[in-house]
């Protein structure tokens, strides 16, 4: 669990701002991010999904793109994320893959479904073994990606994260 | 479960070549993906992580936002999407909300985890409760934030997705 300080309040309300001005301007659905760094917003994003034609353009993504555009950095360690919402699966990989230190957020799952957002069927979607989801889906080996595996576990110049 | 043609077979491949180009060119990971619609490659993707400073630019996202951009939509359905890898929980997100019709892989997590990468980690992390997890996470409820989805749901011109 992470402690709650009055900063954290201001930022989280900061999110919730950008959620409900990117409704108004119709920019697509209500929700709003921001990312900060030793007590500052480096980073805000609001969704675009509709308006940006990017199914993948969340405020979580969005807010993390521009934070690393910012910071020059695909790595986001002692920053801290706040959201309108509980990020979505796609979301909250986006927060692992980022390396963000912590997570704070408003509205949950259950209140985004509440209003149409499939969030809460995407996390019971998630666990499932893949042959078992509504998404149909076949695993086939393939030569060449194994070779890809094998040269990126050989090369001594690659770049991890 | 989705059935298997010579076609699907093509289209793995061309997904698993762009990962083993990507990787010899040193963009990222050794990851690649193509989405078909109507028989037509309509996107490609490859793992950018590194070489674009964003930590979403896995193949599958960079794939669905360039398709998304080619056909002006935010909705991928009728369309497949081929990957080099078993999509991670960002990816596999991304793929239910652009909607696309099937999902076509070949390398399996477990073997993206043996060069190094955390996709099994994060399929461990998502279906944890909130506060059960690595990531320190706070929810903490927000007025602003209920009144953005309070408006959502009463928009009358929405574009709901």
């Amino acid at each position: 669990m992470a402690d709650l300080s009055p900063d954290d309040l201001e930022f989280l309300e900061h999110a919730a701002r950008l959620s409900l001005e990117g409704c108004e301007n119709r920019a697509g659905g209500p929700f709003g991010a921001v990312i900060v760094k030793d007590g500052a917003v480096i980073a805000e994003g609001w969704n675009q999904v509709t308006s940006g034609n990017d199914p993948t353009a969340h405020a979580e993504v969005v807010a993390i793109r521009n934070a690393c555009a910012a910071l020059e950095t695909f790595d986001l360690s002692g920053a801290t994320i706040y959201s309108s919402c509980e990020p979505c699966p796609m979301c909250l990989g986006a927060v692992y893959w980022a390396r963000l230190d912590r997570l704070i957020y408003a509205n949950t799952r259950d209140q985004a479904a509440a209003i149409g957002f499939d969030d809460a069927v995407i996390y019971d979607e998630i666990p499932k073994p893949p042959s078992g989801r509504t998404l149909p889906t076949l695993q086939v080996d393939n030569q060449t990606a194994q070779e890809a595996f094998a040269l990126w576990d050989r090369m001594a110049d690659k770049v991890a994260y």
